[in-house]
């Protein structure tokens, strides 16, 4: 089977080339065009006539998923994020308009230089071209990264989680009648419905630029295994929450709780929590808080020391519980004699997504945010706040912990790259340099 | 061997884990005392003292070099790129104060954004960590690469053309010695003397954050898959120049003299010109100016025949000419019937680094630049255009061909990554969102 092209591969390789020339119909639009279409897409998604196929096929899936849930097949977290209705898709659709309404990245000027006299150097933002995305059951992601892509005149690849295939196929049918009503190659946002026409995509290097990979570690490193197309994602989420000396218990418990508790799965939600010797009443307030929101406490000695003397029975954490992303209601606590050593904790067993300090005196916190070397690092917030909606991005495709290109939640700027443009009347390189002609290299205004 | 260490392996793996050391110490200092590096470096290297050494190993180099010629080992142009004497020295000189008083980009804040009172988000530009770089023979290199490294923050380790070992191991001892005056640790600049201490150092992927890979098409195609660091560079330079129908025929033999014979092994040096039918003047007078300046000729028949009836004789094309990469004093001629022929050619054999255009309507050469994909576009000017230090960027490490992170020539801008950094006095993400508190994401003065 592997020199034989299945139909999946050759109607894989279709769609990638097929979106290809869509993507550069959609690149040519002007950010008018792409704004109307978002709108369009909006009022698409609170059009009851046209949303009735998108909420009977998410009943199907609903119906589905509650069965396997019933045989114990999927966790009721999957279900529960599975599921649309109208007041969903508003949110989609306030979503797509939000986008819509913001600055217009595609096309600008970030640098315009006189080389010399006629002759003008730009760099212009352009779309990656094409993109392949993979992410899990919700399908709230169907019309959130089709917005992204028509913002930054991108052509997307989707494959959504199995469980929503019905509706992901529903959202899809619903984009397409409105880019189609616009005129627009509705190839430029596709659909991929299994895993054998994804495994298909990440060998379409000609045609896909960007993968983005949204999932389980595990997951997301297999694909970065697989394919020689670059993939933007997070293999890894282990975020770390230190409780200095100085922290105000109550603030401390606070931000402890809503780093963990109030999505366990997210990739930003804390693993570990490290406290300083002399914390020990802010780090008892957090405890205490993270077990009456049902945290499931797995501490060093010391702080299954303190805890007991409180009345509170921790479970003894191994070396290994350090290293662990549970994703789950579960979370390590571990006292460290100083600042310096919950750096070096976190230089270990962090995975460079999001570091959060607790503290008073602020030169704290910015020796904190200058030691720490990962993709987002906050003082006395949680580090819940790490994603493109509350930084204000619009909206993300997802969380970068790479170092190049772009870093921690991914909005439009990260789905754009840039050209060089040179106009100039007839000049040649060989006259310029040392001992010849000068080059002004005068910025101009953009 | 392939599970035991060898020395080179344990030599490069504690060099790439000293650099990380010691490139998070560089980073730390302040833009005054990098700028004051930058300037004591090119000092050192205009003190006839200090760069004796330097001089000396380079005699040596030359030697073996010249020997390596006489034997048909090495070429003469490879030859001459190897010589260093006080002129070039105090050109270097020169590039690295160019560069220490250029603008500080390292810790700037790109982006500063309220999303609630006293909830203040700050993107800033950090360094990459450590840099890994392998060049061809020119030891001009090492100071380049090392003003670079220094303005950017970033540790590096360098691997040169084995021919100029003698030269670059004097130039990185002067370099240490710099760095050792001013108390900074000359791990930071790290020299790999042969290939099997960098096929060691690509798997270091704990240790290095990017491979800079120049040199021939299938070396840097082998780096790049060796490795599980990103690599940034360009596997092929396959550029072209079109010469549209109303180009004036002087400016176009000026201009393709100069993309192809001031330098014809660099990569934005064209390897295919392409004549629109009715540019028949303007053609002639290209390939009279090319055969002149000692260019071989291969035409496909148009081409041919237009050459001959004025009594040039041109070397038929075969299909595999419009993909060659002769780096050398060759040129491919092609006739096309229309500027979308000519896009045609460019997408099928382009390698998206540097394509131009000569034409007078400049309606006709927006259009080339609006439907081009490459990291440099050009209309009525020199491809040799596209370099670092012609763009005013400093210097360049290298000219990357892909569109994640940097495309085109990539200067200081293009080793520096950022980290988000949040700064609240305690708020929780739940408290936020549809239906809660709004965000205010107001953007705020840098």
């Amino acid at each position: 089977m592997t020199d034989a092209a299945t139909p999946t591969i050759l109607q894989t390789r279709a769609a990638a080339s097929a979106a290809r020339r869509a993507g550069k119909q959609l690149a040519s639009l002007d950010a008018q065009a792409r704004t109307a279409l978002l709108n369009e897409l909006a009022a698409a998604l609170e059009d009851p006539e046209r949303t009735a196929a998108i909420l009977a096929a998410n009943a199907q899936d609903m119906a589905a998923a509650k069965q396997a849930q019933a045989a114990g097949e999927l966790s009721p977290a999957l279900v529960a994020r599975l599921g649309l209705d109208s007041t969903k898709l508003a949110a989609l659709a306030d979503g797509l308009r939000t986008l819509a309404a913001m600055p217009e990245l595609l096309g600008a000027v970030c640098l315009r230089r006189e080389l010399d006299d006629e002759l003008v150097l730009e760099r212009v933002s352009c779309p990656l071209g094409v993109l392949g995305i993979v992410f899990e059951a919700r399908p709230d992601a169907v019309p959130q990264i089709t917005g992204l892509a028509l913002k930054s005149g991108n052509a997307v690849l989707l494959k959504g989680g199995s469980e929503a295939r019905g509706t992901n196929r529903a959202l899809v049918e619903l984009i397409h009648a409105v880019l189609r009503e616009r005129g627009v190659d509705p190839a430029c946002v596709g659909h991929l419905e299994d895993r054998a026409a994804f495994a298909a995509l990440l060998d379409c290097h000609e045609d896909v630029d960007l993968i983005i990979a949204r999932g389980s570690g595990p997951f997301v490193q297999r694909v970065m295994d697989s394919t020689k197309i670059p993939v933007l994602g997070h293999a890894e989420g282990l975020c770390h929450l230190y409780v200095h000396a100085d922290a105000e218990p109550e603030r401390a418990a606070a931000i402890a709780v809503d780093a963990k508790a109030s999505y366990p799965a997210a990739c930003n939600a804390i693993e570990t929590l490290l406290w300083h010797a002399e914390a020990s009443a802010a780090a008892l307030a957090s405890l205490h808080a993270l077990a009456t929101a049902g945290v499931e406490l797995r501490g060093d000695p010391a702080s299954c020391e303190l805890a007991s003397a409180a009345g509170l029975a921790l479970t003894p954490a191994t070396e290994a519980d350090w290293a662990a992303e549970y994703s789950d209601m579960i979370l390590a606590i571990r006292q460290v004699p100083s600042l310096t050593d919950a750096l070096v904790h976190i230089e270990r067993f962090g995975s460079r997504h999001t570091e959060a300090i607790v503290c008073t005196d602020l030169a704290i916190g910015e020796r904190f945010i200058a030691e720490v070397d990962a993709a987002c690092v906050f003082i006395n917030a949680s580090t819940r706040f790490a994603d493109g909606y509350r930084f204000g991005l619009g909206a993300e495709v997802g969380i970068s912990t790479g170092k190049l290109h772009a870093r921690g939640p991914v909005g439009v700027e990260g789905l754009l790259t840039y050209r060089w443009l040179l106009r100039g009347r007839g000049q040649i390189a060989s006259e310029y340099g040392p001992g010849k002609r000068p080059f002004t290299h005068r910025d101009l205004p953009g």
